[in-house]
């Protein structure tokens, strides 16, 4: 059982959390089918944080994560703090398969739609 | 003459303003001839500031500028400093047109390209 976990920033202001939601949701239902959930995790600042949101994943019967860093620039927090939280859960998760994919930032994609919304 | 600014975070990490950087020159190939120029701009920890940015594309003699938050959600940055700040400017430059777009994860297109990276 494969889950997607969309792993965002997180904000003081809820309406900012929210709309990473709603995104996770219109993605989940691109992806019907591909994964058995997609859900959000938030590095700072709103709930869940990533390793509540493996930790349920687990508990929920994943055996394979895939992670998703909805993140623009390779900062401080996708070059350290991410890779450090999947690496502690690895350890408590022997047994379940964790994918930290690249950044939403380093997708070859983003040029074209950012040429699209100027 | 019109001047597009892409404005990021910034990151204490120069790779990461570095990408922001030559993610707006991929931009600007893109866009060539739609705009007289493509900078980038940095709400904080690097340069140039915001206002730096829009002060540099007046004096190089642009009358109209555009500025892309490089943002995905709508936090306290995209929805009270970056219209702080380019408000500021519109009354030091009131003969300079200054329009603020919606922020990149406002984009509908957002979920399809997440979808292709998962």
């Amino acid at each position: 059982m494969r889950i997607l976990i969309v792993v965002a920033h997180g904000s003081r202001r809820a309406p900012s959390n929210e709309e990473v939601a709603a995104l996770t949701e219109q993605l989940g239902e691109r992806l019907e089918g591909r994964y058995a959930g997609v859900t959000t995790a938030f590095l700072e600042l709103a709930e869940p944080s990533i390793p509540a949101a493996i930790d349920a994943a687990v508990a929920a019967g994943a055996d394979e994560i895939v992670l998703l860093p909805y993140f623009l620039a390779a900062g401080s927090h996708v070059a350290e703090d991410i890779p450090q939280l999947v690496a502690q859960r690895r350890q408590a998760h022997p047994g379940v398969a964790m994918t930290l994919l690249p950044h939403l930032g380093a997708s070859e994609r983003l040029p074209a739609l950012l040429a699209s919304l100027v």
